[in-house]
């Protein structure tokens, strides 16, 4: 369904100075994947336990190979804690991520920390028997605006569906996987992407972000700095969802960067920080009640044997793009996944009948022309000018 | 099992200076109550999936009104990250602790994390539909030497007993709940518990640990500085647990504290810091797979709304015990708890017929004498210096 | 000479939605001092360890008591660490700061430090003698560009002055006290402030900044999200900071929040968090160079025993204003007070006279206009809508 | 004045069960160089600022190249953050620590700090001019019980001997450089040093600490385990330090650690908490107001450019010892560099009269004897363990 909403490039608006990689997606980095679950189910008012369903589960594998077998350098940083990101610990400990970065909703992580289990243990008839246990990397936002979280509908098999079916190409955008009930900045949110691409002489590097949206008020929206959200404050406001329950505002927002930058987990951390400056940008304040949290991964280097050899020795001269450009290319493409999120993500009706509505798009083509961006409008129909969306 | 064991005090080993409260346990905070439910079945060679079971689950309650509504200040303090404990960034961001604090081994952390949801929303029919979500707290040390811990044996109902049996008195020590198929220091472990009282004038302060121990190799155990683990290298070499496989050593401890010290979060974050002096006092490096974690919390305010007021306002002159007797409590109620696992620990055959001795009482004793110590000595069997233990 | 330039809101640009106080300064937090000590001397080619010399010191005094006798609530909390605050890790530690809070630049602080000592032992005859000695808290920016920095310029007269001679009202903004040799965002920077005001019922809060700005590239400059650093990037682009020295990019940003609101250290923390969401917003990405430092303390009430009593006890339902509220001023009174220190700077010519442009007031007026601000124009030379500033 | 005491191992006391490297000494790891400058004058009553004086700088020098243009990957880790590391924060932000570590007392840090910019200007024409800065690396402890700290002793000239005098070698220890007024456990501190090595195959590693001393009580000293501090604690109780000042309790610790190890930042993190372990074992709990602090480094990698190689590739199979072995040593090694310091020091008289006394060392020898370690006894006094100690 959000399929033929534009991601905000479309629409001629460019977040930030860098160029995009070719799908301005996370999976512009090699060999990363992504696969969703969407289960959208019922209508009307909330059944506890029952439904209506509006959720899903989200899976980020870090690389092509066996992702049990051989970690990446990686580290998982906090903005705001309130919230929850399974794993952690060791990734931050051991400065690497082994295994799926899993997303879903809050009170689904144990059935889906459960489900990687599964998946694990079949992979794996070792693990536990001769040597230790993986600790699951499973990040949530909640979605009971929406869905009938009580219900914890994301079973074992849709994990599995996740993780097993995830590729690389452009993933699906909006309220898909994870983000089926997530609503972000006063409308829709959900899932959304995009990367940066550094130059180093002949060589090219690739910042890519994956974004699960559902933070933030209406009044704080800004769109490449314009205050979009200020301007359509009165606009369907007796459904606002911060207007029916204050407690919405500063949900949660689980950020992604992949990267094969030959960083060490110390500069990931400093990537992942850089985040926070792209989320700032959008209108975030990273509310109290909000999770917001950054996994960082650089897929340089797999190793299987984890604490020990890190990062490939650069000769000095030879060295990538300037740091800044690190964090640059970090902020930038964690700007474009927001508001590719909340572009791509149409109205939805949810428990309740509660309605989280789909950015205005004429409204905000017209607010942005309005403020000194001309050339800024809706792609006409047939224009695609990214490949087309996986099925969700 | 271990009943009949002593307590490392009833030996007449002291560890420390100050003194412990009546029943030298976690549970001498007034409010604080722990249940145990300890899972053994079958014998002989691993079935995965199947048994042998020796695991359990272990919960503390931080007070005795309503854990859901009120929470703690409290802190989830990380010594060494390689292992897990779920909700500890929202505890961090906060500086409070709501619900219960779940042990178990590591792969049952998402099934007990979802039965604490299961026993939250039974007793909290708004949650999830009106307000957001109560992040579990589960702690985990790998049982994989003894148990089928492929097998997730801990279901729902084990949790829910854990939750709704807790109570005060003294909690079983040794080879119970979550402590069931753990292993320390090259000998059986589990669950212990101990006390320290700090007096202030007319009042008096508690603060109590209870340990769940599962790290470290025999060669560095110490009792009250004594190497005994030196002593007993060669004492049945042949089983020892690193033995047969090195990579056993350094699984993990997870340390709780307890206290009514009018303590904020970032005072409860000290006290943790020297939870680790005593642990390294036991013969703990923190090795590098042990997740070395200590979760701790303050009684002295229940807060329904949790980000603003913290710590009672106390008058000038009217200052508890000094801040390092604080640390000094903390440091020794740590190492006593730890102490008591092992000395209430028997021997225990798990799978594949693995055997994990229980500390050899009458060699201990004798080392424990010839290094300045005359006084130690085993209780008589009908010596009883605290309550009986609660059934496991 | 940066007393005649407008601070920004008096070009009726506003940045963020909340009130100012009636300064829209960090001295609307009662009993917050504020003392410059600017020095300029010499002009032409740099000799090293003489001049021309374009720097100073800034004191800011906690609260209107013996900041020595007496310390507040206070943490320092690194965006990113390249820079320097020293007596960091003791403010951390127990959450409190005492003594004055000093900037300048960075080879200067040893100097700036060894005067607070000599400040600290005039004042109080016991220290080093009968107890324990203090942490001088000081902050830095690297002024080099401009200033003589190898000569150290700044003496212990100076620091007792700008201690001695703090007060409150509108402190001076621009290229005064440790910002006079400072430059931001491509343009000349230095010290500006602002502050927030938060209601709650009958009771109003405030929520100050003052910032020393010396960060950034003209590219990224946004002014309330336009981007105003993109259409001025050939203006006088021959002595561009950054062109001339790409290393220029980057260097610091300390940000000093102060509040009454009743705080403890960890939600200081939270609170300087936010800092750097204001300093996202003018175009930071916390360059790899630079030392952007927060520095928060709130004045509701003030310990001698700095270990113990830490907040004061609220009634439920007397709560502050929401957290957001307090989050959303910190990030709005950082971003204006970067806003004024850019404003309010003039064009100064330095060693070997590099030049570093104050902003161009009516092209900026120009491109805002441009982007939808119709309203914005520079003050008639006659209105001055706040209090005349202090001599610096 | 320190020189005739023996080394804790000239006892035939064997902290821990890793093999020292040919010195037991921080100098074992190659290119590691030690300076102190000792000041002691007058004597009788405190006249601040004038004496009587009991203090010094000690310098250690990462490698033997250009510490300036060549920084080794470091990390500052804070265990209790009482006291000051100047430089911290970018140590820990960069991983990596350029020019020299310098200890000393509380007040001098400024003026030490200072003399280090004196000594790098003269060193780097460039810096300040066409660069950015160095941040001085200065660790304190208080010794303001034996030595007029008011006067703050230490200046340029002794910081630049320290520096420039620094060598290989087994360097002085007990009451010299940094440690000359220090107290530590109850008795006369200060400078301690010692290494352990570990093998892989054909490859050896060596980590090393050097630690100054002024922390704790005596009731808490713990010599290889033993109780010796109780035992001790009628021992000319008169005078002991904290029985006159309860203050004194709880001074600091400043712990660096080198290793040759190919270590990151992260890894380095993890070392450092590991001293703490062995700073456990001796009898410290971090006290209330005890600036606990470890400097860690590896030589392993001398980086110009800083931000970008950091660890040398190893080979799969290639490994280093194991991590956990990595902890042992630095436990040791911190624990044997204490226990030196203490076993190093003289009876020293200080401002006022103070004395803080040697360690008794007979009484010791049999109070250790009667703890199950009859092959303890004094050297004689010819033998020499170990090369000369430096002049101090």
């Amino acid at each position: 369904m959000s399929g033929n909403r534009p991601r905000v490039r479309e629409l001629n608006i460019i977040p930030g100075l860098l160029p995009p990689g070719p799908l301005n997606s996370i999976t512009d980095v090699a060999g990363v994947r992504v696969g969703h679950v969407t289960l959208i189910e019922g209508d009307g008012p909330l059944v506890p336990g029952k439904g209506p369903v509006r959720t899903g589960v989200t899976a980020i594998l870090p690389h092509d190979g066996d992702i049990l077998a051989e970690s990446v350098t990686g580290v998982v940083y906090t903005l705001n804690g309130v919230g929850e990101v399974t794993g952690a610990a060791e990734a931050n400990e051991l400065g690497s991520i082994s295994g799926p970065i899993m997303l879903t909703n809050t009170m689904n992580v144990p059935r889906v920390a459960d489900a990687v289990y599964d998946w694990a243990l079949a992979h794996d008839s070792r693990m536990g028997v001769c040597h230790d246990e993986l600790e699951p990397l499973v990040a949530e936002c909640s979605d009971w605006y929406l869905n009938d979280i009580r219900g914890r509908h994301v079973r074992a098999e849709h994990v599995l569906a996740a993780i097993e079916n995830a590729s690389g190409g452009l993933p699906a955008e909006g309220a898909v996987g994870a983000g089926t009930g997530m609503s972000a900045l006063g409308f829709k949110g959900g899932i959304g992407t995009a990367s940066r691409i550094l130059r180093d002489g002949a060589e090219t590097f690739t910042v890519g972000c994956l974004a699960l949206c559902n933070f933030g008020i209406r009044e704080q929206l800004r769109i490449n700095g314009v205050p979009v959200g200020q301007a359509l404050l009165d606009w369907r406001q007796e459904n606002r969802l911060e207007a029916m329950n204050p407690a919405a505002m500063g949900s949660s927002c689980v950020i992604v960067l992949a990267t094969d930058l030959p960083a060490s987990a110390r500069q990931l951390k400093r990537l992942a920080v850089r985040a926070g400056v792209g989320l700032s940008r959008t209108g975030s304040l990273y509310g109290h009640h909000s999770g917001d949290f950054v996994i960082a991964f650089s897929t340089a280097q797999r190793h299987p044997d984890y604490e020990v050899a890190v990062v490939p020795v650069r000769r000095h001269g030879e060295n990538p793009p300037g740091v800044d450009q690190w964090f640059q290319a970090a902020a930038e493409a964690t700007e474009e996944a927001i508001l590719n999120a909340i572009f791509k993500a149409a109205t939805m009706v949810g428990r309740d009948d509660h309605i989280s509505y789909g950015l205005p798009l004429e409204e905000t083509v017209a607010i942005m022309r309005q403020h000194g961006y001309p050339g800024i409008r809706l792609p006409a129909p047939s224009v695609t000018l990214f490949p087309a969306a996986m099925p969700a």
